[in-house]
């Protein structure tokens, strides 16, 4: 088994103007505790976020150089004192949070994810001293607080809670999404009951619709892919949708009218929307649920929009542990596969890949892959 | 028994520039079917709905004149050949709603106040032909389109399922404001499971909000009553609330972090509101729900807001006959007491009842009384 270095290396940006010029630099990882596990990284998934934080879409970098990424495959070479999840050896993954206060209502909840406390994402989250429990910062040897760094790099630290076992039979590649994008997407459908007898709409076919068109077939539900491409019609059938409909359609929502149980909104323009057209769509009760974050405010809306079928427009932030295992197991045994384009990592597939993202050109979702020729680990 | 007049006889208002000039005249009602039920009224209660009706706030004036009032309570005067809820001499109720199509889907899963075909508000909306089973509009003699006119008047015309009988104890000016108020806050607390264990705001302490304490406590909530007026505190603590917070303290939302289960929001000023701040007391997969209707859009905001707790953001539109049944059972098994004020109906008694609630000087739900001497009726 290789040793853990004192330091990490990673591809990192180092202001929002220059958001797609990424450096190999070395970083400083969080001080190893009893509960940490230290992961040599394998493979990453290029998320909306990402692109997102080092646009400066979702506002000023939260600490500079960053190095982004949160969905991480890889091998565990050491883990703490008190860790009982995983042991070195195993191939394991780590999504967008990787430390809560596991102490609080929400936390022994299993809503970990909602922690109030002391949600650590993935990259560029303050870490605290006693894995989060102290109110004192966590400092490096000159003083200088300590955040954590994320995927784009050779290795990761996390706390056990965070890291999920990755069954045999998913390839590396296809699971590295899953951790953000396939969470993202599995919790809120199973949250809302999605099985079958419920009709399902799933809005917005990229890295995140593709995720939950696989999932919603695959609970049981009645799906239907809404897209303003036409030209995903096939994929979309492919990956799961009973139906397809292009929302670029004139009047496209008449029929639909108080159809659906659940629309899935993982476009991240929502701001472009005619919100009561979809909300026309959703039956009594129904659920209109954005998990893409657009930069820009949801549309203007009247309070009497939701009046008309008791809608409910909700949102939701990733998934817990017991999701995680379970969307991991739901894949397993299912087969499910996601369509996954892969891109070597250095500072140039970074910038490629991040600027592909940028722009929806991608089916679905990449993967950042070849880390061991990029940082000299095996 | 008294005998139904042909026409009925109304206080109107002509046109939203005057809003609060009342005339009395007569008008046409439905034609008489075999599910209808007339009902010589004896109170109404006057509801905000009146009021952005009659001010234009929700759009042109439907119909005019228009003859506003959607709280009835009566004495049943003649029923329809195939009625069975309800018989001549009973004391019945009429609320927002007083016809709908009976056989979609919405309609057969008791959501008949989301009936997409033909919800018919109680004042204001055109009737079809048939029991509005027809495409064809109801005409009256002069071959002018029937629309319903509401309960500011001598009597109503109704479709029996949306005739409620009324338990002996309840007084007639206390079950008025149940007709509309009460069930629109009665409704959205059943459907969300409020009861033992659930933490349950009540925001806006008005003629709805003073209904949701009532309501919320005797379902065995933990109640907080949230309002931005001080001097509310004793009242909303009689009414049900086991706690008060004035949202004027700075601060106010800071130690109610992550507390709410639900937050029914009666306001209707809620385009002023600082929406993250209230959603920042919403437990896990917390709702916040909208009730009042304000003539302004919803805040500006964010996807993101949604996902710090996995919040919902709903609403809903009166409730069904179960919900009215079950709550007036509620309210006469656990003798609950409304703060009500009477106004005798007249011209000048309709000006002063909505002038008070346009400016929400109204402690909680003003009941028009006096019917039958202004009316003539007996």
């Amino acid at each position: 088994m290789a040793a853990v270095p004192e330091q990490f290396e990673g591809f990192v940006i180092k202001d929002t103007k220059n958001w797609s010029t990424f450096t190999k630099e070395k970083f400083t990882p969080k001080v190893f505790e009893e509960h940490d596990v230290d992961i040599q990284s394998e493979v990453c998934g290029v998320c909306g976020s990402d692109v997102h934080t080092i646009t400066g879409g979702w506002g000023d970098l939260p600490t500079s150089p960053i190095c982004v990424g949160h969905e991480v495959i890889g091998k565990v070479l050491r883990v703490g004192s008190k860790v009982t999840t995983c042991k070195a050896g195993d191939r394991v993954g780590v999504g967008a949070q990787i430390q809560s206060c596991m102490k609080c209502k929400n936390c022994k909840e299993h809503n970990e994810n909602y922690c109030p406390h002391k949600v650590v994402d993935t990259y560029g989250a303050p870490y605290n001293e006693d894995e989060g429990h102290s109110d004192v910062a966590m400092k490096d040897k000159n003083g200088k607080q300590i955040f954590s760094q994320g995927g784009y790099s050779s290795h990761i630290r996390a706390h056990e809670y965070f890291v999920f076992p990755i069954p045999e039979n998913i390839p590396s590649v296809e699971a590295a999404p899953m951790m953000c994008a396939g969470l993202t997407t599995y919790s809120p459908l199973v949250r809302a009951n999605i099985g079958p007898g419920k009709k399902v709409a799933i809005l917005g076919i990229g890295g995140l619709g593709h995720f939950a068109l696989l999932f919603a077939r695959a609970l049981g539900a009645e799906v239907w892919a809404l897209s303003h491409t036409p030209g995903k019609k096939d994929e979309a059938l492919k990956l799961g949708a009973h139906h397809f409909v292009s929302t670029k359609d004139k009047d496209w929502a008449k029929p639909l009218a108080f159809n659906f149980d659940f629309i899935l909104n993982s476009a991240d323009m929502t701001n472009e929307f005619d919100l009561p057209t979809y909300f026309g769509t959703l039956a009594c009760n129904g659920e209109f649920h954005n998990v893409g974050l657009p930069d820009k405010p949801l549309p203007e809306m009247m309070a009497q929009i939701f009046a008309a079928n008791g809608a409910k427009l909700t949102g939701s932030h990733i998934g817990n542990r017991e999701e995680a295992l379970a969307m991991l197991k739901l894949v397993s045994e299912k087969k499910l596969k996601p369509m996954i384009e892969t891109i070597d990592i250095s500072e140039e597939g970074c910038k490629k890949a991040v600027e592909k993202v940028k722009v929806n050109d991608v089916r679905y979702r990449v993967t950042l892959t070849g880390f061991n020729e990029a940082f000299g680990t095996k």
